[in-house]
């Protein structure tokens, strides 16, 4: 019997087995679920010492628990770190569930519950795939450890320091993380990168209190006309960021990268009219999709200063601030990101205003390279069982398990995740495409091997 | 017995007659001094009464009373409307004075109670006044009439429909209004100008919502960043407004006006050190005092956007909005200014965001020219009285009713107030140093003896 085989002829058994896990309400950011959560992470454990994996264990983390195990088939040869979380999201609003969000339901090829896709779906995936694999083979073809957390919905506060604690046990050479999604139905696609972050605060201040305009209009300092000068100046007007050493470092797409994107026909009338707007306005000379991957933008989050409320106050306000976040890519320095537009604001501080500028902590962008063995083989794997091109695609936004186990591990991260973006992870009705749970097994089982050949 | 003998004479009776109308508590914005405004108003129209005056009355305006009073001993001939409010601020923090707010005392020559300087005290000036020169001469020079009201410490919210209402009862020639301030101690000066008002408001709005800066940062429109372009646009790198056609109709300064400006001697060195500012950024090419008082501005009095709580939100805000006033000069006209800065802004709009502008009821400046009669005629009664030259001054915001009295009734504004900077009104401890009291009265009373020289 073969893998597809063995996954047809078990695929309402896993079913069960997985409802009978989303039953466990294991939110992690309500302290009434403590004994759920520790529940969830002893099915778990259970469950892996079960299928064959040895140590299998419930951690303790300072927080809530977590899940390890392994299994060194082979000793000496490289290991991968299967990293996961059977933490859930919060389900309010309650009312606005088809079904409860603990009574799993199956509808259209659809599974409902609370976690079904982030993440205890993926996680579950990947110990049948081992299952299957033990069941059919005796052994593993690469030696693997699981590394399931109980705080990834709630920041991981526990993590780094429980890896470094760890650092031994948790030793590996990839860790491979399902819990990210494909570019879109019926798309076999491999997230390799992520974009960083720096982060600062700003504000302004004229004057020693508020003034009056009509006694001061016309001599004083305004400290929310010195503040959008100030920011305005930092973005070009055609879009790209004005700061001198902003883009230091900035790693170019390649040409094989860009060909990848390009194939993926993002949809840019359509994003505008997702997002009810006319433009899509951004750096020139990238397409959206590239911009939105592998190009560093410079947002203002938040802007305040002086009079907010309802009617005119005729007032030259003495304090403005702003919060301005920057999405970096890879080999850009947060620091030097964040010194760069400090040093781009002293520069052009307007008169009579002083600046005061806070740097808050950055991140830096994380990038599996293409050609990297372990994403050659990903990438097979996930082409063979959707039977289709596996694309290349990035994420926008920061996983920061991701740079932790990049910095502690020094390992590199394969994002192999089945999600879809309409899944309503996070919302009410969230819901697993059974589809990517029969293919995402065959491609998780099928990587093992693939990784074994090139690892 | 000339007015001067007469003032010292009964120097002290004056005093002790204003003290026993500040010990009533008019405060307009407590409702539970609604009986004590109108004591105060019967007050007034009792002592106008006993003067001499005719027709002197409380008059019902649909919100706290107005006093009335009139003398014509010269039919036919021109008339002077005296304007004042015998209302008061509130008094808190009350543990902040050093002797209670309705309980006047006298130290250092200076008058310590609520309603010493603004307005009272003044009021009650000009009331002495006329007692006088009844007393001396029988009859008044100039024909008068009181208009004293009990809401201008509210926004005057009911002067406007009982001024046209009784429009043929005040109908005057010129307004006297003494409930302004010298330009410092010992300066007799005048001040024959105020700013206008144009009110407008912004909101920007790009996405349907905000939108997260990882999945979107590059390719949305942020809200703020174009908000902070278009505000950054109004204003020149040189201080001066950029808005085609803001200028227009702008009355620029005689030479006169100029050199009784820089005779003051305003000291801008001074100025950075209240403000506790390095600079005193404007329109470049005048004076800071020509700049307070004889040049428009334009201040945003207040933004807002995305996120101000605290800590970080890597967000795209949606939407941002702004607060903008200008204080305009002479023959602008505010209704012009408001439509060429939303004619500038939506010329000036970022690509992927829409724009709505709400523009505010807007106000003239106000100016009596230096040279009408009225004006020339108190500058000779202040300089006479205070033994040194007189000055032009202007003021560089609004009072409100002073445009109404020139929209209602078609008469000029005289301003011939004799409170000083530092007097704490709407503060506490408001005081009024009584050299004013004294000059201020001799100026007063030579003022009427003048007024009909010249009108």
């Amino acid at each position: 019997m073969n893998a597809d085989q063995y996954f047809k002829e078990h695929r309402q058994a896993h079913l069960n087995q997985l409802i009978d896990w989303l039953r466990i309400p294991s939110i992690s950011a309500l302290s009434q679920h403590k004994p759920d959560m520790r529940k969830a992470a002893e099915w778990l454990a259970t469950e892996l010492k079960r299928i064959g994996m040895t140590k299998a264990c419930v951690m303790e983390t300072g927080g809530h628990p977590a899940v390890y195990a392994e299994r060194i088939d082979h000793p000496g040869k490289p290991v991968a770190l299967i990293y996961g979380h059977y933490d859930v999201q919060p389900v309010d609003p309650l009312n606005l569930w088809e079904t409860p969000p603990f009574e799993p339901a199956i509808r259209d090829e659809k599974l409902y519950a609370r976690g079904a896709s982030d993440d205890k779906g993926q996680v579950f995936m990947h110990v049948k795939v081992i299952e299957a694999i033990l069941k059919l083979e005796a052994k593993l073809p690469f030696n693997v450890k699981f590394l399931v957390e109980g705080e990834e919905e709630v920041g991981s506060a526990n993590l780094e320091r429980f890896l470094n604690e760890q650092k031994d046990l948790l030793k590996a050479d990839v860790v491979v993380i399902s819990d990210t999604g494909l570019y879109a139905r019926g798309i076999p696609s491999l997230t390799y990168a992520l974009r960083g972050l720096a982060a600062l605060e700003i504000e302004v201040t004229g004057a020693k209190s508020d003034l009056h305009s009509g006694l001061y209009g016309g001599a004083a300092p305004n400290a929310v006309h010195a503040l959008v000068r100030l920011l305005d100046s930092l973005r070009r007007p055609d879009g790209g960021v004005a700061v001198l050493g902003f883009y230091d470092g900035v790693q170019e797409l390649t040409a094989e990268e860009k060909a990848s994107f390009a194939s993926l026909g993002f949809d840019e009338e359509k994003l505008k009219k997702d997002l009810a707007v006319n433009a899509l306005p951004g750096e020139p000379g990238f397409s959206a999709v590239e911009r939105l991957w592998a190009r560093p933008t410079l947002e203002i989050n938040g802007i305040f200063g002086g009079f907010q409320g309802e009617g005119t106050k005729t007032v030259i306000p003495n304090k403005a601030g702003a919060k301005i976040t920057c999405r970096l890519v890879p080999n850009q320095d947060p620091k030097h990101v964040a010194d760069a537009i400090e040093g781009h604001l002293k520069a052009n501080l307007p008169p009579g205003v002083t600046l005061k500028v806070s740097k808050g902590d950055g991140a830096r962008a994380c990038i599996t390279p293409i050609d990297h063995p372990a994403i050659r083989a990903a990438m097979q794997a996930l082409a063979e069982a959707y039977g289709a091109e596996a694309k290349f695609i990035r994420g926008g936004g920061s996983i920061p398990v991701v740079g932790t186990f990049t910095e502690v591990l020094g390992a590199p991260s394969v994002l192999m995740g089945f999600g879809l973006e309409d899944e309503n992870f996070h919302a009410p009705n969230e819901h697993f495409n059974l589809e990517n749970f029969d293919k995402g097994m065959r491609a998780l089982c099928s990587y093992w091997f693939k990784l074994a050949q090139v690892m």
